[in-house]
């Protein structure tokens, strides 16, 4: 069983659905159709009237696309981190000729709203990136006080939702580029890339005229004759029905079924002696990190070899550190999270 | 029925692997086997020891992946061409600031090689770009001349291979990154580029390093222990049973079944009194690109709501003269082109 935090396990009928002959994406009306049906589906879940995009490649070409589609040579931009896709985002604005300011915070802690408000002050922002989810930590980031500060500021903001979009709420009313992915808590195969973009992100854009074709937003602010490039069709259809499942069931009813599971999982872990690695009020509804220091990759490969259950480590330096149970989407659900913490108790006392 | 020249239809036993279960692309080793499987079996597919790779994304990300890892600013390149791919290789050139030089030819007339020897002796050119099979064209570029020329000047070579490769040889031995898609002549779904790199193209790749993640070729040369994102699990699988398929029939027999069904369907057509927009000698094992001036659109609507036939017109200038035929990788069958050529007799004649 795959429990990690993304890609997620793919439920039945979205794997038969992608098993299907498909449309022609270049010429043929239904795929069109299926497109709007999509992007309708995911304003639903993002809870936003603004356009919403789906590009063909996994969830980093969103950050990437974002950055090279809104940032311009000596552009300052503010990067508001305590996470390594926190950190990620300045590396994208200094690839595109941006000049970041990372206001950094500890990974255990959260962002530095005071260290924003002061950078605010100090410097000339017209754009600022955060995460919402920090997977490599089983983060949830408050991002709401650092939003409602940005657009005090008038500052664009983009938030990398990745791992947590279709989980647990994401607070889309300041955000300008709000970015998805297929893979996470959708359920469904690796390989889109979502994003709802404000009509102010777009006129930015616009200026900027980003010269690339694949990293550049724009030729997806209408698609009504034509896509960039032959989309994704299988992919695309596999995405239909995973957020069809998702609204079938209801979002609070999700929602809450990621909280039943990832509540679970604390309390499970807890009575292991296992430490969280962010404090439980900043645990993720969607993956929860549980700090091995030293014991995680040997725990993670004993779990798959042993157990047939297939958990993540952390990544960079906290690879060997942490172990990481994904919940989130077809996954979230208290019985399997149960048969992942059997398997880690065996593991841990053996 | 779809015979558009890419996506092509993908055959029940494709669609079929593409909705088993698949393996986490970020840690299981049976996800890294199976990549490193699919590259070999392309390797076979292209007749080359050159490194494969296969990145997510659709096949104008190869293209443009291979310029934005090769092309510095200011950098000369010379771009051969004869259709709309072959000059939109120049413009994905200005976009990561080089300066193409395109010796450009008609798009009924081959690629002009006295043009290339002038130029090769005018200006100081690195790198060169053409394409092998010109789709909007339905023109097949026999590409050897040129290449050798461009070797006995020691130019790097970037060739678009990605609607022939897998249904027609591909003379691989001078090409230092030869682009591949899924969709072409695979019937894999749309999703995933292919390209053989040469060591001398890596070396350029390395030399330059470029900026960018998601169009950056470097990333890919060693994915031994882990890919740059999270890999399209389902995508890599499925084009690994379409390869297995390729190979099962062997690729004298696929390329001799492209070639049957491409001379039936010329055959059919000049019996409807239908000329080729390409001549016959310079036409395509894949695709037909009948001229119908002022027809196409018409012809194509009509073959799709009244006979379930999927066509393709001509693009951009050419969408309402030309309408073409796929007749590639699992649609490249003598029985197919017929209803195809039923159909399209019915509505000419109507």
């Amino acid at each position: 069983m795959q429990m990690t935090p993304g890609p997620t396990a793919v439920p039945p009928r979205v794997r038969e659905r992608m098993s299907e002959p498909m449309p022609n994406p270049d010429v043929e009306q239904s795929f069109f159709e299926l497109y709007d049906d999509v992007c309708g589906k995911l304003q639903r879940v993002y809870g936003t009237d603004d356009d919403v995009v789906v590009m063909g490649g996994e969830g980093i070409l969103g950050l990437e696309a974002a950055i090279a589609s809104t940032v311009g040579p000596g552009d300052e931009v503010l990067c508001v981190s305590n996470g390594l896709y926190g950190d990620g985002f300045a590396d994208f604005v200094e690839s595109y000729g941006g000049e970041p300011t990372v206001v950094g915070a500890e990974y255990t802690e959260p962002l530095d709203v005071g260290g924003v408000e002061a950078e605010l002050e100090r410097g000339d922002y017209e754009l600022a990136t955060m995460v919402h989810c920090e997977t490599p930590t089983g983060t949830l980031n408050d991002i709401e006080p650092v939003l409602e500060l940005l657009d005090d500021y008038g500052v664009l903001t983009i938030v990398d939702a990745v791992s947590s979009l279709g989980g647990t709420p994401v607070p889309d009313e300041y955000i300008d580029i709000n970015l998805g992915a297929s893979q996470k808590a959708f359920s469904s195969p690796p390989g889109l890339t979502t994003a709802a973009v404000s009509d102010r992100a777009w006129e930015v854009a616009t200026e900027r005229d980003p010269d690339s074709l694949y990293t550049n937003l724009l030729p997806w602010r209408d698609t009504a004759e034509r896509f960039p490039y032959t989309h994704l069709a299988a992919n695309v259809a596999a995405l239909d029905e995973s957020l069809s499942l998702l609204l079938e069931e209801g979002l609070e009813s999700v929602y809450e079924r990621h909280e039943r599971a990832a509540t679970h999982c604390r309390e499970r872990g807890a009575e292991l002696g296992l430490e969280l690695y962010p404090p439980a009020e900043r645990s993720a509804p969607t993956v929860t990190a549980f700090h091995l220091p030293g014991r995680a990759e040997a725990a993670q490969g004993e779990l798959a070899s042993e157990h047939d259950v297939v958990l993540s480590t952390g990544l960079g330096e906290l690879a060997g550190d942490i172990l990481r149970v994904g919940h989130m989407g077809y996954n979230a659900e208290v019985e399997k999270v149960d048969r992942v913490l059997d398997a880690l108790a065996t593991v841990l006392t053996a």
